[in-house]
């Protein structure tokens, strides 16, 4: 199904240790034509409210591909570069003063990546790029989808420091509204901490379904994994994993961690309970890498990042079959 | 119940990512009189053996108030600032060169609090404050209370470096010496590594309940806080979290960190199924920031503050119905 | 000249190693009224283009407070304290979402300083706030100041990212436009780097002083400030200090550090120099703690405060005399 | 059984927080004459591909053994020091640019041990140097013995980035050749992450027991060391630990951390649970202090440590008896 | 002299905050053909003796490509990318466990440089890498060049540890040797620290002209320029930048600072005073990014990257005039 | 003079990369008899203000063993190890719950060098350690002693914190009033900060020589030891080095760090100075490496000890003469 062209970067082309300056080893492409899978960044975080450092996500991941091996999944036994024919495209346009104008680009950016056919995951930047992409994910007439989000924050407020309705709060309520995703199809993840009244009674009367942590202690990954399947049946759905859902112990390079998360096991057990679903594409977010300079936060994201590779690898060979 | 005054600060006051300086988001008071809840800090660390800066963590904390967000607790529902007038006192004095003195001057600074009919929520400081906190709490014909020990040590030893009754590893053979604890009143949790034989066969000779990790992989939290509540009752119960009870991948800012303890969702559930007892007062102690700058710790002391702040809300309302 | 109302907070108010919360030392006050010297923080860096962090300058250095020693000067022998009457009047209102917002903020919070007859001093914060500041020192028939700056970079672009007036490297184009500062009466300290040409040429062509590691070598901070002195007379002077005028060894907690800058020695020899100028408002900017958590950078933002404070202690000590 | 001579260093020979500069507090001895075990460091890294810094572990180990405690264990009441005459006897001969060389230097360390009747406990280093050692424990006849192998990867790589025999991710591969150790007597725990196909193919066609997270999730520590006991039987069993065996969350310090591993908690359980086995040596490698120069990771390494040594201290009784 | 094909990396093609992935923000080029200057890495450091990193280093001097501003040089004016067709020709190739292998392939990279009519600017790795550098700059024939060579220590060790001839210790005995370079050629600007006996005493003996600290503080940057340019005349000159000749204070990220050097002023001025030599390449070496995750040395490095580009800019013009 | 029991510790005994646990490569002597300079440790730090954690100074010192070069000197020539017997005696007993103890402690330890006849060369530890050592050194008649005193901070306080006579700001005001030292006869290099009026006005009405960083900047190193050496004449001097006299730019790990303070090269130069005068002794002190975990300041520390070990053997060698 695929050629070599599309064959990942491994030694000798570098040295074992080097890395690649690519997503997950992935060739660099300049446009997304002839990709099943397209890897890109979103170097965006203006609007983050706390502490900020995202807009230095989708580098230093691409820093860390050293750490990404690219044989088979040792569970699942996913091998995506012999499934799929997959590039890393680059960064979406961003311009930290103009905060409309980078909504726009990166929908745009997203956009030729869909009309390209391929299956876009993406690493941040803030929660707010969300919004841009699933608008040329599931917008247009092809939405809505049905969004399993990891996050330790529902991001359903209305408006955010009551003067802005596109910020790290508000994705998902913008996207209801918009007609992007629909309540009853929205599946939250880790939900915990304080919250603010307000986006959690949206959330919740509207019908979403949350997991928080009692709720992951009782049905365990592959508990939560089946009840996703269930809710979502066949129909095409995005994954957005805001690294917040994961403990602040395997976290420390993101803006907001909070206390009390998922561990990494719990986190790729859903995953990977995802194989076989209609996914039709991904995002990471709230990488922050100048609170972890050390690297552990982005050898994390690299991992999470090749799991969610792999099971866009098997959606992408089903739609094709 | 409560009046504006007593509202914690929140934007507009100050940035949404500025720290207001203040404890939880309290609002600062000269004295704790009127309050329901008074929280505090003792920068007190001068009695430590192995590595100090411990009296580095009130201040820390309140700098990380940034992070903590003030609605309902997400699980339990608890409602702090709407059940009782919260505030943040300052610290206790403390000189480090004179021992002693700062034992008195910490427990006249808590003898205040109790005495002006709030409870204490202190933040330390290492494990000796605690002695004198309990004097004030449990002294003077009001005790003894029961006690919540977290902790990976049993802190009972009888003579520190064969020297001194009043380090951190002597509290608790003091507190039940002067009447001020009961050791079948007293459950510890966490407590491992390898261990002076004296304290350990003081503690369980004497009938204090040690929940060990092996205990707590068998009876999950919700089983040792059932555990808890059977033990005590309607006594009024003391409080005191030793970071060190969580695995060292949860706590880096600690003088002694353990290998093996809490996860931080463990020690969350603990806390959560005391709701509804007689808690008199709790101190979180053994917070050392200049072990960990980037500020980790900082979020994990302010979320189990916030769960011991909810627990104390709740005992608070219970007194005065 | 000044009462007890306004002693610094020394021992045993506070614990000999605890931070006071407030700027050098100095009391709280909710307004500017009554004194001689206003201290305050700017928390904003939402138009920082490469690193941020800079929201988080006034918190850290309220932090370091424990390092401020309240004597005299050991050089110049001033004591400000004893001087004039010293207050720190809290931060600006920041709102990271509104940029214009936020600067009308900044200027009324300063404008009120300077109504009330105080001289302000503070601290960002990136160095978009200076514009606003010099709006309330400089503005509505007050002005034109000299200006004497310390900058890696002239800060003279007119358009940033060809896009907003109104960023960290436009200040200065902006303040002689609206006619706040003279460019005949700009001293640039520190300029290098690889710089823009317009942005040089626009100030070289206007007359700007600029003073290039070069030349400092050769003048010596003595040199330098006897130059200033020469340039501004009598007139009412602005100092602004940005971080990055200084070597990259000695501050880490910048965002944009620039190798072959100011010694420490050198940059305090200059503001030493200036005493007895008439100073009418400083701030030092740049300074983003996320980059230097373990707080060398807190160290010297410190220091360097209280250099300014001395000058500024004698400016208003002369002005009323 | 022992005499004073082999006591470990406590205070008053040391201040209380200050390192003995021996592993684990053993006493210094030139030479493993008359020892029961004997601790001992290699600091070889200069095979590893991709961070190395494992040539500092044995220092660092030694530098943290003022976290260790000597009494007895608090869970299965082991009291090491009590039972055997306990050494430190330094570190094998390591020269980084003769790989050869000094694989026969270590091999020639450790036979001295086993020569002398003791059982080794070393910590390097990478895992290249498990190969040498396990030639002196199970070579000359004496072999093979049993695996119990704690690692993230498998080790059993022919040939080393298509070069070299001889490197961290061949050992086990060499081990099988020479007969030192039996494919259906290596029991692997921990394995995660992408797998170059070859070599966990031919360590499954072989007849290794793989362990995964799945595995581990469903039979729990104590269900794994029964597997072990059953397995393994009465041989003589060597036990070495790559600390990625261990989640990102809990080692820091180590070259190639995979997210997805075993708490501290669950490494403790399966190693407790060799007790009374017929274990013949350990060894814990990849263990990189420059990569947590805050010394968590050392903190863990000398905790598994003195879990492996409570092990050893009981089979080296039982062989005596 | 150049078109538009050469023009660096600069918004909008990358947002301003985000790296090039590319040295200095070059163009990526598969090959040197058509370049006027062919910057490259070499990612070795399997020989190096205390603690290793440096094989890191070309790719953290890639990222931190979002600090270099490619406008002209403050003080000499020179435009690089107005004057020269410059390349990012990515990594020599490099087999961590074959170190003459890597020196071979490290050789031919070069030479393709040199070939194609191009300066060679490469970053490190270690000090190993100058000689097969300096093989393909003055082999063949080409050579001797005069050698100016910023370092802590001399590196003309006749034989590394007892056993190796190619260390980073030997590089300028070998060339020596080989005819690449000349003693009395060759300047030293630097040394200190304690040195062993045979290489300085060889160097002293040769007649290499060593620039001490004492030298330095005497003849000033300006004076060892002068002294450079009557050595060297109009001679073909290499120069070679050990980031050990400055201060500890002004990196962190190198194997083995040295407490006493260079402060960064002085390098450049020193660097600057080379402009219209007959520079034929430089490297800048010993850049070991693990031991600096925070990134201040990466932006040393640029920043003398850059003064370097200037250097060879100005003789590559030279040259083709 | 020498035999080879006293040469220090080089490969092959360790690996070149490995330290050798002692100071400065030397020997490990249980006591000090037979030697000519005694290296011990004092990890003291419990009578610290601020910021704690010069208890962990001496182990860190002997860590950061592996970058000492133990060749001659590179300006002066001198070969310590060559001209003395030098051995690393341990380090004195401290409890950190016991200051008056511990004083003594330190004093005895001490006392045991001084009557073996060798001179003491110590590594701290706070500078309240600098009193009993001069007890020891120059007290029961042997003294008084010139005193050269590097420091920020005077260090003649009265009363610390109005309670403690016995204090990191007391020691000198103390060794004066006890006949060790005189007050002409001490000098004082690095001072500055602000500093508290009373130690200030003692130590300069006293006739201390103050030379602060105006006179450093004046006079230059050379001139700085000429006057030393005018003052001292051939009379005993013993040599106490504060890193905080260091700027701020050279020494994280220390417990207040002043900007503006001596460059490295400064220090050095100063130090060598004093070769050839009758320096009796000499320590280092507030190295605290929690402070700087990554190890510079231990780098700087074992440099500055290496200067201060040549003058030391000088002398010996001329008073054995």
């Amino acid at each position: 199904m695929r050629d070599d062209e599309f064959k990942p970067i491994i030694p000798p082309q570098v040295a074992r240790h080097a890395p690649t300056g690519t997503l997950l080893r992935a060739v660099r492409r300049e446009s997304p034509e002839g990709l099943d899978i397209a890897l890109y960044g979103v170097p965006m975080d203006q609007t983050t409210v706390q502490r900020t450092g995202a807009r230095n996500g989708p580098y230093q991941a691409r820093e860390y591909s050293w750490a990404v091996r690219v044989g088979s999944h040792s569970v699942t036994g996913v091998a995506p570069y012999d499934l799929c024919k997959i590039g890393d495209v680059g960064d979406a346009h961003v311009n930290h003063l103009d905060d409309e104008g980078t909504l726009r680009d990166i929908e745009e950016f997203v956009q030729a990546i869909v009309d390209a056919g391929a299956l876009p995951l993406g690493v941040g930047g803030e929660h707010t790029i969300s919004l841009p992409i699933l608008r040329a994910v599931a917008g247009n007439g092809r939405g809505p989808v049905g969004l399993v989000h990891f996050d330790a924050h529902p991001d359903t407020i209305d408006n955010m420091v009551d003067y802005s309705r596109y910020a790290p709060g508000t994705p998902f309520r913008r996207s209801f509204e918009e007609g992007l995703t629909l309540l009853d199809k929205h599946v939250m993840i880790g939900i915990r901490g304080t919250v603010y009244g307000e986006e959690v009674a949206f959330a919740r009367e509207g019908g979403v379904t949350i997991i928080g942590m009692d709720e992951l202690d009782e049905m365990r990954p592959k508990g939560v994994a089946q009840k996703i399947r269930e809710i979502m049946g066949d129909m095409p759905v995005y994954v957005t994993f805001d690294l917040d859902a994961l403990d602040i112990s395997a976290v420390t390079g993101t803006n907001f961690p909070e206390p009390g998360g998922l561990t990494i096991r719990e986190a790729q057990g859903i995953i990977r309970g995802l194989t076989g679903m209609n996914i039709v594409g991904a995002d990471i977010v709230c990488f922050a890498p100048p609170l972890d300079p050390r690297g552990n936060t982005a050898l994390v994201v690299n991992n999470l990042m090749f799991e969610l590779l792999c099971v866009l690898a098997v959606a992408r060979t089903q739609n094709k079959a």
